[in-house]
């Protein structure tokens, strides 16, 4: 398992319809080959900031299977627009217990 | 359940040393009211890069019961030294499922 890891940054002005549209969002990222399950969390410190952890089978499931698929344009069309800037994603291996 | 979530930067020169000393440290923690679970893992894309999950049942359980606690002083004493810059820590409530 990895953990693909993203803070988000969400424009003020659309911030009420991101967590909406994200309900519809990983409809699409859940149906994903290697998709295990996935969390979105709002910052308790900082207004418009969210947390989204993904567990993938393999980075490669992520970056390839999803990034490369039609799947993958649906999801940018739905949520790309709400980041400011753009979140910086990268992905964590587990080392510890 | 709220996560505490905190990106570590560790000292290149003690890499070698952290992971082994955060395994000690861990128990640490797990002990403490409130303490769901935790994980630790490692990025894949830049070195000596960690990130540091803990689940717990409330934001005063972390930053009252622990961070206030005689514990704290023990890990604080294993572990601080390891990082540079020092984190941030910060504190994300789940939202979507």
């Amino acid at each position: 398992m990895i953990l693909e890891h993203a803070v988000l940054h969400i424009k003020p002005e659309e911030a009420d319809t991101f967590e909406k549209t994200f309900q519809k969002a990983q409809t699409i990222i859940s149906a994903m080959k290697g998709y295990i399950r996935h969390s979105v969390s709002k910052c308790m410190e900082e207004d418009y900031k969210y947390l989204l952890l993904v567990e993938w089978e393999t980075i490669e499931d992520h970056e390839i299977g999803f990034r490369k698929s039609p799947e993958y344009q649906e999801w940018k069309a739905l949520l790309h627009h709400f980041y400011d800037p753009f979140p910086i994603v990268q992905h964590y291996q587990p080392v510890l217990i």
